[in-house]
C-alpha cells in the first residue's frame, strides 16, 4: 500500500529499508465467460494499477491448460506484446498487481500464484495479509511442503494440496485455517471463485459483461471494459463461478464486518463504489467534517496532490472558501530517478511537485492532505508552500492521526517511525512548520461514511491505525516467527 | 507539441500516420557557472517533458571537451544511471527534450546537435520550427554540405560552420539567413548562448542559481533546482553567458513580437510565469471569459483533465456554479497500451479517463476542454459523460475554433482533418454530440491575457490557427521542396 | 545433450518440436571451502558450457543464508555482473548449466533447485533423468505437494522434505525411491554433497585446489581454475564434503556400471580425463578402430568440425593418409540465426560451416563423423564436400548406427526419426550420397576403451542406443504418465 | 584487425588503452541484382564476422529509398529481426563490420555512413585507413564541413559532395586527395561501386549469383549464399556495377601492387582464396618452410588454436612430426567476461585455452603460433603446455619478428610494446620461457606465397611491420594532427 511509502517520494537514498516488509496492498480481477479473457484482465489490472505498481500477472485457462504470465513491471508494458497476448487464450483467467516493497523483490513471488494439485490445477491471486502464515508455513514445512515462494498467499495452496474433497470444499477447509485479512479470486479448470475473508477487510466486487462474469478489488476496473458492477462481494461471502451460472455460498462463521477505512481514505479510486459509497463523495464529506471541526482563517484551500483533491473540494464548500490547485504534479515521476549527488540533494530538488507560486503569494493557505505518516513529506510541502510566498499555512488532514502499525495488508513503518506515535498534534505542527495543524475526528471520519459516529461497542470499519485495537488476531506477531522464516534464500541480481 | 495528437489517446492503432510531421514542441534547456551542470539539466529536463517525451539529451562541456548523452525516452530514464552522470562532468551544460512525432524516429535526430567547427566545438538545442530549413538544406547540400540529421536545427549549424568571424557572429549571421520560430540554446567552449526569434514565438527565460546563469523554456525548470527567475529572454534578444557574467545583443532588425497564444492555452506547465503572467491565472481568465461569454444552465463544472482544470476553475467562478471532478484520469498511461484485439476496440475501452459517475449522474454538466482539433477525443468523452449517467453535457472551448495548420513548431494535422475547418459550432456541437457548444471568441482570449481584445492592426500573439494569418512567411511550403528532401535515408528497426 | 539436434544447425525452422522433451544433458558443480565459491563455479560451469547452453545458476551459502542467481543465457553473460557476483558470497555454491531443449523453457526449471525443509534449506543440481519421475510425481500430488518446476529433479527434494532424520540420510532415503541415472550436487548449510547413481550412467569427479574440495561433471572445470583431479566419484558412491573433511560412502546396493559410451563418443570434452582415460586420446583409438574396420582407398582425411577431429587424426594415422581441415566451422554462429526468407532458404546456406575447397578438389576424402541421428546434416555435408571438388566421399562414423532413443538423460528423437532405425547401413550410405559409409562397430568401440570387445554377459558401458537393451527399468515410459502430467501449466512470453 | 589484441583474451583488465586507435580491420561486402539483397548482405557479413564484431550495418536501396540498420553487436544478432529485415527491402545493398576497437565506441561511427549529396544519396563501407584523413578533416572543416563521425571515411564522403561532375567521378576525384589503404564499396541510387586502393592493400573480391554481382573482402562470403568466385578486383581497380552489367576502370596511376602479408598470415579465413590462392594451403606452406628453417628435436606438433592449425600442419608435414591438438579452445568465450576479482585472477584462469594433459605429458613439444606482438600470450601458453607436463617446449611462429606498427588498417600497439622491438629472438624466447624459439624469415613467407624470395628493390607485398619500409606516405602521423581533432566531443554512456 502506499500512503507511507509517499512520505519520501524524491529521497529514495533515504527511505527505510526497515519499511519494507512483505505486506502490501493489492489488486486482484477474474473472468469466466467471454473469448479474450486474458485482455480483459490486463484492462481491468491496468484500471487497478495504483493498487499495485512492481509485478503483475495472469493465468488464463484456454479449456485444456493453464497459461501464465507474470513480470516486474506495469500492466501496459507486461501486456503489451503480441506475442504474450496472443498465447493467453481462453475465455477465463484471473490476474494480480502487486505493489513494490523492496527493491529485490523475488521473481518467484509475483502471483498469480499456481500449483498442479490431484484434482487439477489450481492458480490464485491474493489482497490482503494473513496474520498466522509464517506460523502455518512453519508447520506446513515440518510436514515436508516446500514452499515455492516466500508470500503468505502459498499457505492457502498447501493448505488445499493436502485437502480431501473437491476444490471449493478445500480451498473452504484452507480458509478456516488461516487468520487474516484476504480477497482471494482463484482458477481451476471448470470455476472461478471469488471470497472475501469474514471481517470483509479488503474490498472485492461482482461485475457483469454480456454473458461474463467478473470480479475485481474495485468497480473502476468495470468501467474500462464497459461492464456493470452488479453488487459487493459480501464480507465472508464466496462466490462460485462457472459457464452455467453463479452461487454464493456463506462458509465462515459470521462475525461483524470491518471494511478499511482507508480504503475511502486514500487507497481506492475517487471513482470506484465501495459498499454502495462513492468514494469520491466520501472524500468529500470528510472534507466538510474537516471544515466544520477545524476551521481556518484562510484565503484559499490547496490540496496536495491527488490524493488531497476531493477533501479539499469538501473543505472549500463547507468553508466557503475558493479552491485553487497551488501545488502542481510532474506526472512523469516514473520508477527511475536521477541519482542524486551531495551537491544536488540540498537543493530540495522537486522531482514530483512544485508550488503553483501565482496562486500562493501572500495567502492564507490551508493544505489538505489524506494522511501524516513519517511527517517528512508534509515538512517539505509546507517549506514548498511558504517559499512560494504563501503567508500563512494552516495543514488540515482528511484521516485522524495514524499511530499504530497495521498487520492487515498495509505496509506500514514501525510505530516508532509513525509521528503521531512520538508526538501530540501540536508537536506535529510544530515539526511540520505549520502555523496550525488539525486531523479530522474519528467520529468525523464514521459521519463522512454515513454513520452516527463511532460505535466503540461496535465500531463498523477497521480502524486500528488510529486506535491500537486489532480485532483480527496477529497470530505471527506475538509469536515472533516470521523474520526468520523468510530469509533463507535471497535471490542475487 | 501535443493538444493535437491528444484527440486519440486510447486508439493508438487508428493514428493517423500522415499527421506525424518532424515540427514539435520542444524543450530546452542551459546551465553554466555551477558544478554539476548535467546533473542540473537532467533535473531541468525532467521539470520540461511535458514539452517532449520521446527522446532527450544532454552535451556538457569539462573545461577541456564536449560530453554527450542523447537517447530516446523519459529524462528520468535516460539519465538515471550513475555511470551516464558520471562522465557527464563540467560546469556548463544544455540540454533537449523532443517531442514524439513517428513510431520510426531516427536516433540522429536527437538533440543537442553538436559540431565540430574550425573554431572548436558547439553544440545547439532548439525549440521551435523554420520555415525555410528545406530550401536552406537544399542550397547546403548543393554547396557540398552533409547533413548527419533531417531536424531544420542542423542547417543553422551548417550555417555557421560555412561562416567567419568568431562563434557568436556566425551565430548572428546564420540566424538571419533562417526563417521561423527559435529559442535557441547553444554551448561553445567558453560561452552559453540563448536567443529568441524576432517574433518571439516560443518561450525561453533565464534564470539564476548563486553564480550559474540559466536558460530554460519555461520557469518551472528554475523551480526543481531551487533557482530563481530572472526574467523572459526577450523577442529578438540574443544573451551570452560566460564565466565572467552575461551580456545582452539586439542584432535582428526589431519586429512586433508575436508569442504563441498555444503556449497559454495548453502547452506550458500551470506553475509557469511567461511575459510576467502566470500560466494558471491566464487559464482561469480565460474560463471567466468563456463563462461570460457562453454560459450554460447547468448544475456543474467538470474539467477534461488535466488541461482543462484551471479554466473549468475560472468557468465556475464566473458562472458561480460548483467544480468538481467528474472525469478521472489514470497516471500509468505510459508509451506502451495494450494491442487492441478486435474483440476488445469495440468495448470502447478507457485507457485513460474514466467518468466519475457519483459526480456526474442526473446533473446538466458544464464541460471544459482546453481545445478541439479532430474532435475525436471530444466524440468519446461526451458519451462517456452521457454514459455516466449526466442529463446534458454542454462543451466550453477555452480557445477558438482551431481551422488553419501551423507551421511553426506545433505539430497539427493537416487543415482537412481539422474539425472547426470541416463544419460550423453547430455541426460541430451535433458531431461531438453535445447539447450545446462553445469557443472563446479570440477577444476573450487576449482579455484574458490582459489586453483590450485583438487588434486586427497589430495583434500581440501569435493567433493563425484561428484565423490563418501568417505572420512569418512559409518559404518552405511555398516551395513545395520538403517532402522530398528528408526521406532519402530510413533508419530500419 | 546435443548430437542429436546437430542434425540441423542451420535450419532452425524445420527443427522438429516433437524432438523437444523434458530430457537434457547438463552440468553440474560444487566446492566448498574457499573464499569466491560463487566465482570459482561460475569459472567451471563456464568450462563445462557445452553441457549446457540455455540456462544457468548459481546458489552460494554465506554461512547464514543461501543466495541465488538462475538465468537463461550463457555463463559469461549470466555471471558477468558485478552487482550480482558481489552478492553471491560465501566458501560453500553449487552451480548447473542446462542445455537448450525448448524455446518456451519456463524459469522456474532452472536449476540449482532450493528448498526450505524444517532441517533447514538445500539446494540441488542434476545431471541425468530420472526414469520414474512422473509416477512419483503423481503420487507425491496426490499427497499434497506442490512441484514449483516441471524438472524429475524436484521430486527428489519433495521425496527430502517429506523424509525424517538428517538431511544425507533423507537424501538416500529418496534416492531409493528414484529410478533413473543422476549425477547431483547439494548444498547445505554444512555440508557439500555428490552422488552418482548406481550404474554411473553420467559422470561426476572430485577435485582439490588448496583446502578446497570440488565436484564436477568434467575435470575441464578443474583446470580452469587451477585445481587438481583426485578422482572420479564412483558410480553408487556418495561423498560428503564438510568444512571438516570429506566422507565417502556407499549407500546403495551395488549393481554393475554402466557409464555412458556417448560421453567418450561425443559429450565430454577432449581435454577431459573420465574413469583415468582421456577423452581425446579415447577418441583418436576410435579412430584408428574404425580405419582398421573400415579401410577407405582415399588421399585425405578429413573432419566434421570440431567434435569430429580426435577420431579424424586416429583415422588418418591408423590408415597412412594425410590430415587436413576440409571444412571450416564460423565460430560466430551464436544463438540467434538469420531469419531464413523463401528466397533465402533454397541457397543452401551455410552458416557454420563452409568447405575449404582448396583441401578438397580433386580429392577422394575419407570424412568423420561422431554419429548419424537423423541424417540430415549428414546429407547437406556430403553435398558441401561433393560441391567443393571431392572425386569421392567416403563417410565413417565413430560410433555405431543409433537405434534406439535415449532415457537417461540425452535428448534423443524418436525411434521413428533415427535414421539407422528406418533402414540399413547401405541405405543410409544411399540417403546421404556417400561413396561409402561405414560405422565402428560395438566391439570396436569398446576396444578403443581398452575393452576386449563387448560382453554380451556382462557390457561395461550404456549402450542402449546402439543395442536396445536398457539395463535400468523405464517405469514411466512403461506407464504412460508422463505427458498429461507435464503440461498442466505453460508461462507465456 | 586482430592478432595483437590477441595477446590478451582473458585478461581484459590489463587491456592497455593506449593500444586503442581508430584504425581498424574491417568487412565490407555489396551486392545488385537480386531480390532480398540486404539478407544476402547479412550472410555475407556474417561469413566475414571474423574481421569485425564490434559492429555492423547495412544500407539497401529499394529502388526508391536508401534504408539503413547500424547497430554494435555481431551480423547474427543485429540482423535476425524480422522486423529488421523486412524495412530492409530492395535488389541493393551494402553492409560492413567493424572490429572492436575500444569499450566506448560512438554509434555515430558504425558504417556504412551515408550522405545526401545534391545528386543524390551514397552509402559507403570502407576497409583499411586513410594514411591523410585527419589532415584533410581539417581542412575541410576549416572550410565549413561537418562530420557526423570520426571515421577517416567520412573524409571521403565530404570530398564527394564538394566535387563537381557525376557520383563516380567524383568518387576517383575524392580518392586521388586521399593517401592509404583502402577497399571500399558505394552505393548510389543507380550504381554498386568497388574500388581498391592502387597498392591494393586490403583484399576485395568480385563474384556473381546468378544475374548478381557481388563485391566482398573475401571469398568465403560468396561461399556461404552459394555464389561463385568471379576473380579479385585489382589493386588500383574499379568496378562500377549496374542492373545492365559491369564496367571496370583503372582511374589512378599506377603503383607496384603491395598487398597485405598478414591477410594470408592471420587475418583471412582459411577457407578464402585470395589472388588466386588458397589462404590454408599458403598457411600449411609457412609450416614447411618453417619445419625446413628452424627444425627441432621433438615428438609432436601441437597448434595455437585456432589460427595455428594450417601451419602447424605444414609443419609436421615437413618435418615428419605427429601433429596432435594439445590445446583445447573453449568455443564459448564471448564479450563478456567474469569480473576477476584479486582472488579469482591470480589463479591464472583459462577462460579461452585448456591444454590436452594426454596429448602433452612427457613429450617435447613444437608449438605453432601465428605471430608475436607483445608477448603476453605466448608467456601464458607455454607455461600452460609446461604444467600439462610437456618435457621441452619449442616455440614456431609462422611470421617474421614484429618490430614496427601499422598504419593501414591493422590495430597494432606502439613499437615500444611490440617485444620484438624491444629484444632479439633470444631475449624474446628467454622472456615467453620456451626451450627455442624461432620465426619464418621473410624470405621463407615470400617463398610459401610463391615467390622466389623477397625482392628488396620490388617487394611484392606489404610487410612494414617485419622491415619498417612504410610505402604509402604517413601524412597524419608527420604531421602529428590526429589526436587533438578526433576528441571533442566524446559520447557518455
Amino acid at each position: 500500500m502506499r500512503p507511507l511509502f509517499r512520505d519520501a517520494p524524491w529521497a529514495p537514498l533515504s527511505y527505510d529499508p526497515l519499511a519494507d516488509r512483505p505486506r502490501e496492498d493489492c489488486a486482484v480481477f477474474g473472468i469466466l465467460g467471454t473469448a479474450d479473457a486474458a485482455a480483459h484482465t490486463a484492462l481491468g489490472l491496468h484500471a487497478l494499477q495504483h493498487r499495485g505498481q512492481e509485478a503483475t500477472g495472469i493465468v488464463a485457462h484456454d479449456g485444456d491448460r493453464f497459461i501464465a504470465h507474470r513480470d516486474q513491471g506495469h500492466v501496459g508494458d507486461v501486456f503489451s506484446s503480441p506475442r504474450v497476448m496472443d498465447r493467453l487464450v481462453g475465455d477465463a483467467a484471473i490476474g494480480h498487481n502487486r505493489y513494490s516493497t523492496t527493491g529485490e523483490s523475488n521473481p518467484r513471488n509475483v502471483q498469480p500464484l499456481f500449483a498442479e494439485l490431484n484434482l487439477g490445477g489450481v492458480a490464485i491471486a491474493h489482497n490482503g495479509n494473513l496474520t498466522n502464515a509464517a506460523t502455518l508455513r512453519q508447520d506446513l514445512i515440518r510436514q515436508g511442503a516446500i514452499f515455492q515462494s516466500t508470500t503468505d498467499t502459498e499457505v492457502i495452496l498447501h493448505l488445499m494440496a493436502r485437502g480431501s474433497g473437491r476444490m471449493v470444499d478445500r480451498l473452504v477447509e484452507a480458509l478456516t485455517e488461516v487468520v487474516g485479512a484476504y480477497s482471494l479470486v482463484l482458477l481451476t479448470r471448470q470455476k472461478l471463485v471469488g471470497v472475501r475473508d469474514p471481517h470483509g477487510v479488503r474490498p472485492l466486487v461482482l461485475g457483469r459483461l454480456g454473458d461474463a462474469h467478473i470480479l475485481a478489488s474495485e468497480s473502476c476496473a468495470f468501467d474500462i471494459i464497459g461492464a456493470e458492477l452488479v453488487r459487493d462481494v459480501e464480507p465472508g461471502e464466496m462466490v462460485v463461478i462457472t459457464r452455467e451460472g453463479i452461487e454464493s455460498f456463506r462458509p465462515f462463521r459470521p462475525v461483524a464486518p470491518r471494511p478499511c477505512l482507508f480504503e475511502y481514505v486514500y487507497f481506492a479510486r475517487p471513482d470506484s463504489i465501495m459498499a454502495g459509497k462513492s468514494v469520491h463523495e466520501v472524500r468529500k464529506a470528510i472534507g466538510r467534517e474537516l471544515a466544520a471541526e477545524a476551521p481556518a482563517d484562510a484565503d484559499i484551500v490547496v490540496p496536495v496532490p491527488d490524493s488531497g483533491v476531493p477533501a479539499a473540494l469538501g473543505y472549500a464548500e463547507g468553508a466557503g472558501l475558493p479552491f485553487d490547485l497551488g501545488i502542481i504534479r510532474n506526472h512523469y515521476v516514473g520508477r527511475t530517478f536521477i541519482e542524486p549527488t551531495n551537491e544536488i540533494r540540498h537543493l530540495g530538488v522537486r522531482l514530483k511537485h512544485n508550488a503553483n507560486r501565482a496562486v500562493l503569494a501572500g495567502k492564507r493557505v490551508v493544505l489538505i492532505d489524506d494522511s501524516i505518516v513519517r511527517g517528512t513529506t508534509s515538512l517539505k510541502i509546507v517549506k514548498m508552500v511558504r517559499d512560494a510566498g504563501a503567508s500563512e499555512v494552516h495543514m488540515r488532514i482528511a484521516s485522524p492521526p495514524i499511530r499504530y502499525p497495521c498487520f492487515y495488508g498495509i505496509d506500514t513503518p514501525t510505530r516508532a517511525e509513525l509521528l503521531a506515535s512520538r508526538m501530540g498534534v501540536e508537536g506535529m505542527a510544530s515539526y511540520i512548520d505549520a502555523d496550525s495543524l488539525a486531523f479530522v475526528s474519528l467520529d468525523g471520519l464514521y459521519r463522512a461514511l454515513g454513520e452516527p459516529g463511532r460505535d466503540p461497542a461496535n465500531p463498523r470499519y477497521l480502524d486500528h491505525y488510529f486506535t491500537g485495537e486489532y480485532p483480527i488476531p496477529l497470530v505471527d506477531e506475538e509469536g515472533g516467527t516470521r523474520a526468520r522464516q523468510l530469509t533463507l534464500l535471497r535471490e542475487a541480481g
